[in-house]
């Protein structure tokens, strides 16, 4: 059974003229994530971001529905319990390694067509049931970076938009992704 | 060429006890599931709200995004101006009826099994490709009212999630739904 970890990356990103910058965390898109992370029984969601007061105040939201947030509303606990804080995207990779006894698959997301060649998404479901382990990436603000995209051991094809349309949330890519490979 | 068409609706709706209640419009379901709408081709997203001050809060969103906002993000605009704010399902109902000269096939979602027979998402597909129009109904709070899911001309099975866990935000539940329909 392959092991699935998705991560969101806050840094490092492309600004709209694509140059380098780091994104704010989203306290919808921890939620969201998390709900269809614990949908689609994925192992871990990693917040990759090295600023140490969003470490903090990501820290903070998780650790109220450990807390009274629990008996509030269980299911969300459910979900909320799958986060972990990393600073950058390479200690996801290093505690999936970890988990696993070996490297897991990165696979790179993007909305855009780039230098690369994508693979298609049958295909990656393919290439996902024979690893032992597989960690999805998203970006945020307007994308990985392309030292993320080129550093993946593979990058998924963008969804495709009507009239070339890329426009989706995170929060919505992520989700039709996660399904198309593990629904 | 089916028209497919999205209402989210924020009454008549249930709450965690079953009991019928109105939910409040949340921005960014109306900037998701907009920009998802966009992203799949789909020709109108219906705010459902009976309560008057939350229909003019969400005309204030929609034509911040068709004035000023324009500029700023045009293709946020491409995706808002999908937006029609109606009080009641029905009125969505006739707006696709007098456009299409037929009654749009309605079709209702749940995140649970109820008394209903559901369709699945294959078959719901099928079934899209020989109708002239389509209206994808999804609820808010803890779903739809029992009144909306029999009064709909069918209900979409819901998405199976791993060890039953069915809290999918409506944001990430309708991206998935509207792939699996469209995509």
């Amino acid at each position: 059974m392959t092991r699935t970890s998705v991560a969101l990356v806050h840094h490092p990103c492309v600004d709209k003229n694509g140059e380098i910058y780091t994104t704010s965390i989203t306290n919808l898109d921890v939620h969201d994530i998390a709900r269809t992370s614990r949908t689609y029984g994925i192992g871990a969601f990693y917040l990759v971001t090295p600023v140490t007061a969003q470490q903090e105040m990501a820290r903070a939201i998780t650790s109220y529905w450990d807390g009274p947030g629990r008996e509030r509303n269980p299911t969300r606990h459910d979900a909320l319990e799958l986060v972990r804080v990393v600073a950058a995207l390479e200690d996801a990779v290093e505690a999936e390694r970890a988990l696993l006894g070996e490297k897991p698959v990165v696979v790179a997301t993007s909305a855009k067509l780039g230098s690369r060649a994508p693979m298609s998404h049958p295909e990656a479901r393919l290439r996902m049931d024979n690893a032992s382990g597989v960690l999805l990436v998203f970006g945020t603000g307007y994308g990985l970076a392309p030292s993320v995209v080129d550093g993946a051991d593979l990058l998924l094809e963008p969804l495709p938009g009507r009239d070339g349309y890329n426009h989706l949330s995170v929060r919505s890519a992520a989700a039709i992704i996660i399904d198309r490979l593990l629904g």
